[in-house]
């Protein structure tokens, strides 16, 4: 029987998702099962390789039937030697992922990390396609990112390429980040940095209507949703969120000069509300050229970009 | 006879430089020609082949031992087309540079921006040899740049990446720049831009040594010199302008992940009187791993970097 399919794979720090694809990329089934991070996660292969197995049955298929796998991996990789450096939330810890996984599913194996085979997913058959140089910028409880130049993957020398939520935009002070360092981009323009704005602005503004949901818990949703009702505060968090967005993106355009810009993660469900007050500062910041060249998309593939990401890494490497 | 040599022209606004070099890349002859920008600069190629013709007679050589040129264009390039879209200085407007040049000597030619091609010098021959991930700063009039990712030059998609001094640093304000923006990273980090800062810091510092060079032209060199024997005017100047260098290079090491910084330029003779500032201003912005990755390393092919860089373009793409 001919090896026809692609195994992609998306290991999360909740659930791992997995999809198969033919080798023109056509995706053609998919599914998720719950992460077991017990034992350092060395249940995790194991398991993925027995829903692989049953979901390959399903179609009357078998792991002879897999031509190569990709997997994104949330965490430090050490791609040289193939091994995942650290994926705190998974519990790998200098883990020789790829010969593991290879010698467990009978097929060659390629790792990268998550963000970028989200960005990879989105450049192959989503928001990016089309373009060969396109910059990815997730907006969630972080800001995470990935950079495709020339229709590759940038990793950098040591892995860390892509890493926009680091970038500092209050080089003056500013909050300080998980990384350790402070005003850092994710600080302000996350969905967490926009919540924690709007809490902070909440105790001078009490006529905003985001005290309604002070109580519970307020999320970036809320914001948008006050924002749309004209509440001042909501319009301002947002505005401070992506004029430092904006800024972000105007400079790494005059670094990269790509031609795409994709909008991901929770937040970018906010559409134009969220895209127009991005593209207005962007714009302040970038060389006219440079702005001319550069298109704003939303991201298209949502939960499917990081397994379509894998795919592709297993079909082009 | 074999065509065993490459040409590397660098052209200039009031020089252009050339070079000959084996296909090895050991350079065996330099030199150079004023530049004539009359007539729209349509006397540069006649006047460069004459000239080449010329050196390679002296080595008992002809344009049939050329097996290929590259060339450095200060201006737009619309490569795709093969054409000069704008080279202010040297007369050039929408012009088929590589076709005439090609005609002229007899040799495929390749073009890059000026810029870019030093950076490429550097990467092969000079200060960033040995990485395949190297950014180019070069520190005078303005800010220049490039980019090299798996050893190749980032062009973007409008041939505008590496236009780093054109990167806010003052979102808020900051000096008015040529390119029409306000406070980007050349206003304040560019020798014109010391040479500034330094000028207005004089209207409140009566005892500043700079003082003696008011009447005359005050350079960069001179702010160094000052800052050598304690000038407090002249130490800020400069520690401001490399925490504004050390900010935008940390943010783009964040993006990209390099292994080496290259700076160039005039004002990079100043060895470690810059380089010290800017790895202290640096290493605050830069994510642990990312400022344990990065080396700094002063440019070391001087006026030869272009040349270099043309020849490495003729021999490697």
């Amino acid at each position: 029987m001919s090896r026809a399919y692609i195994l992609g794979i998306d290991v999360g720090g909740t659930s791992i998702k997995m999809a198969l694809f033919t080798r023109k990329g056509e995706m053609v089934k998919k599914w998720s099962i719950p992460t077991d991070n017990q034992e350092e996660g060395n249940y995790i292969v194991p398991q993925v390789k027995q829903s692989v197995v049953m979901k390959l049955e399903e179609k009357g298929l078998s792991l002879d039937n897999l031509s190569g796998t990709g997997i994104g991996v949330p965490g430090f990789l050490d791609n040289e030697n193939e091994r995942v450096e650290s994926a705190v939330n998974i519990g790998w810890r200098d883990y020789p992922l790829v010969s593991i996984l290879s010698q467990s599913l009978g097929t060659p194996v390629l790792m990268d990390n998550d963000a970028n085979l989200a960005a990879a997913g989105e450049f192959w058959k989503g928001a990016g396609k089309g373009a060969q140089d396109v910059m990815c910028f997730t907006i969630g409880t972080g800001v995470g990112g990935g950079v495709i130049i020339d229709g590759k993957i940038v990793h950098g020398v040591g892995g860390m390429a892509g890493e926009v939520g680091h970038i500092t935009v209050d080089p003056f002070g500013g909050k300080k980040c998980n990384c350790g360092k402070k005003g850092c981009l994710e600080t302000i323009s996350s969905a967490t940095g926009m919540v924690n704005e709007a809490l902070e602005g909440l105790m001078q503004r009490s006529n905003s209507l985001l005290h309604q949901k002070k109580g519970n818990e307020l999320i970036a949703k809320d914001i948008f949703e006050a924002a749309a009702k004209e509440d001042e505060l909501a319009k301002e968090v947002i505005d401070r969120s992506m004029f430092y967005l904006g800024l972000v993106i105007a400079n790494a355009c005059t670094l990269l000069n790509p031609k795409k810009i994709v909008i991901g993660g929770g937040v970018s469900s906010a559409g134009d509300a969220l895209l127009d007050p991005l593209r207005s500062h962007f714009s302040r910041f970038a060389l006219k050229k440079v702005k001319d060249d550069t298109e704003f998309v939303v991201a298209e593939l949502g939960n499917d970009a990081g397994v379509t990401g894998a795919a592709w890494l297993a079909l082009h490497s």
